[in-house]
Order: structure tokens, then sequence, then C-alpha cells
């Protein structure tokens, strides 16, 4: 059910822009593993019922995001294909959740604020709106790849110090730890999917259109204490989340 | 972060479109709940720097999904904004997952299928490749309105008689029952999302470049044998997933 189907004319997306998605999902699939190849641009013109330009187009995007490779004489290879797994589970971290699936991660901290806790922080950490907390704007990657941005929320008396300790360990996890709390775990995750929007496309190096899993997470620590609240914006074509029971 | 943004040209998304996924999203994350109204056609105009026509393809657009409706002399209404909330555990069903957010559950019956298992579905349901089992495709609704389409496999030899059971009955859950599996238990579940394809936007009634969550699940009986494998197509703008750890 997940294969490629038609384009549809007279929708408000561009043709090419329905192909790019449509071959960017196949590729995720493994649709075209056996060969590494996108099928050559005259099958994939036949295929979807429109012209080489409009197929070079959609490769172009492609190649742009860099799902793809044109090399002369040969077609265009796929330069990447494989979803980054994230277990969802009580012991949920990052970069550890990754595991062996990248040689290297980062965390870039793009902005940081001590701010009064509007309604939903306030919700969420279960204190009185208007506490102050620390909010982290951060971009992930993984081996260079940017693989989700994120705000981060957490009660701002109990970690004095996170900023800077973020920064040096660039790890929630080695953060708190340096700040006493040497333990903590994920208790509720939300999944939602959107598209992009242009902070995403930015920060994300995506292009419009793409589509956005995104999480709303609470860590608690042992005593079920929250600790964060974060809401995280993966780039779905990039990652999926597992579950298991 | 996941306010109304800025819309972009030149992208291969008409700015209606991109202007009716901005506003689908600002009504999903409750942006409106005070009104339960989206601004006049006059303020979008405005905010997202377009003339009114495109403001007024995008409204109709949404009309269309049933998301909002305008009122002669008042305005657009909301007329639906919440999304129905699947928790994902050990215990999870359809139906019962939905508890008191729908009055009325329907699952209709698309096609059945007994067949080989291919390559995934034997790795997932632990049996040989091409051991025969049954294919259902079904599309299931909440209130009438289509929540997501889904194709489920299960092992033939253990339920003869299952497409029978699961037609009258509407429920996976009943249907084992019947056949003498009086439990069960979700194992794995993976998530990921992507644009709509033409399947769902018929089956879903969906408009072109909607966004879909799409689940992998596999269910084991109580001994942890393998007894369901389904792949399941949600909107994304009609659920959100729920983990508790």
């Amino acid at each position: 059910m997940a294969g490629i189907k038609q384009v549809q004319r007279q929708t408000g997306v561009a043709l090419w822009r329905q192909i790019a998605d449509r071959i960017r999902e196949a590729i995720s699939s493994g649709a075209y593993d056996e060969t590494g190849m996108v099928p050559p641009e005259t099958a994939l013109a036949l295929q979807f019922g429109v012209n080489r330009h409009t197929v070079r187009s959609a490769l172009a995007a492609l190649a742009q995001e860099g799902i793809v490779r044109a090399v002369q004489g040969r077609g265009t290879l796929i330069e990447r294909k494989e979803r980054l797994n994230f277990p969802i589970s009580r012991r949920t971290r990052f970069t550890d959740g990754l595991g062996d699936q990248a040689r290297e991660t980062h965390s870039l901290l793009l902005e940081h604020a001590q701010e009064p806790a509007n309604a939903e922080v306030a919700r969420w950490l279960r204190i009185e709106q208007g506490t102050p907390v620390i909010r982290l704007e951060t971009v992930r990657d993984a081996d260079r790849r940017p693989v989700a941005r994120g705000t981060s929320w957490f009660p701002a008396a109990r970690f004095p110090g996170l900023v800077e300790t973020y920064r040096q360990t660039e790890s929630i996890t080695k953060a708190f730890a340096a700040l006493g709390l040497s333990d903590y775990v994920r208790a509720t995750t939300e999944i939602t999917a959107a598209h992009a929007d242009s902070g995403d496309l930015a920060d994300l190096e995506l292009t419009p259109g793409a589509v956005l899993l995104i999480t709303k997470a609470m860590n608690t620590d042992l005593e079920g204490v929250p600790v964060q609240y974060s809401i995280s914006r993966f780039a779905a074509d990039r990652v999926q989340f597992t579950i298991e029971n």
C-alpha cells in the first residue's frame, strides 16, 4: 500500500513536488534496494505520466536534500535511505537511543532563556504557571545530518547552571548528572505528524512540503517528579519510532 | 514553534495549499480555541501576505475536509479540532482505545484474501515465507469520520473463518475470541509519517498533500506467538498516539 502511486493534477501541489515525495517514500520503504539506484528518468516519466523535465525537477529537489546523487553516465544513485530508529521506552535518551546507528551525534544549542512557565509548560511540569523555567532550543544531528529540532523546558530552581553544563556536554543526561540528578525516566510521549514550517526547513535542511514527526515528551525523576518537558520536531524521512511492550 | 509561520513562494506547493495546511495545524494546536472561529479573511490575508482570493481557496479546501464551515454573516466556524488519542501499550485495541472519545465507531472491510506470506509478513509473523495468511483491508471510522485505513495479516491455519467473524463483529478482538483466542497483546509498534497517496485520499477523505501517521504493529498471544501483523495509515490531523511508560 505504501508503494508509488499516481500523481494528481490540479491539487495545488506541483507535479515535480508530488513525484519527489513519492520517490523519497519509495527510497525509504526500500523499493529500489536491489539496484541502489532510482529508475531511469524515462521510466519514471512513463510511470507517472509526465515528461522528463518534470522528473528531472523532482530528482534535483531530492539531490538538494542529499537523498540522491546524479552520476554522469550511470544514472541517479541513492545516497541514503535508512531511517534512524528511536526506541520510545522508560529508558529513552536521544544519543544512547541511536546506539551504533550513527558514528557521530551532535546537539547544537541555538538559543536559551529563563522565562515564566506558560500554561502548557506548567501543566506538563506540574508547577504553577509563571514559575521560572529554563528553555533550550536545540538542533540535533547524526553523522552531520540534522534529525530533530526541539524546545525543552526545565524547572529553573532545580537546575541552576543547566545551560552551561549542557553546552559543554551536549547531553541532557550528562547535564542532569552534573547537577545531581543521576537518573530519570521517560514518563509520557505524545506523537503527531504535520508539515514542516519555515523554521524546520532551515534548521533541518528540508524542502517545502516535507513531513515531520512531532513528539511532546515528559521526563521525570525516579520519584515521578517532572524534570523536563520537550517538543521535538523530527524529519519524518530520517527517523522512525519503535515501541516494544 | 508549532504556530502559524510564513508561506513560501516558488516551492512547488501552491500558496492556498500551504495556507490551508497552516490553518489546519493552527486549529489542531488550539490556536483559535478562544473564539472557535478562524480569523477573518482580511486578517489571514494580511498575516500570510497574500490576497483574499488565496485565503478563500484555502478555507474552501478546509471546508471540503469538514474542518471548517462558512456561516453567512458570521465568518468561518471551526467544525472539529480535536485529535482522537490512541494509547499505544500492551493493551492496545482500536475501538477500546478510543474509549469515550467517539460515540460510534465502524470498521469497513474493503477487501480480503488468502495468500502466501511475502518476506515482510513472514518475518513479522515468524512463519515461513509462502505460508498461507489471511489479509484484510479495512477502513475504520469514528463518528462517521474516517480515521485509518489498514492492512492486516493473520496466520490462516490458526484462524479459519476469520473473515466472516470479523465482518459480523467489526472487531478483531471479538473475531479472535470467537475463534478461541480470548486475549492478545501488542508486542511491537513502529511509527513513521509520510504524505497521503491517492488511495489514502479516497479512503480517508483527505485532500492532496495531507500527512499520515503510519504504524507497523505486531500482536501476539499470551505465549508471545504472533497472531497479527498490520500496517495502518492514520490521517495525522485526526489522531495522536500516546505512550505512557
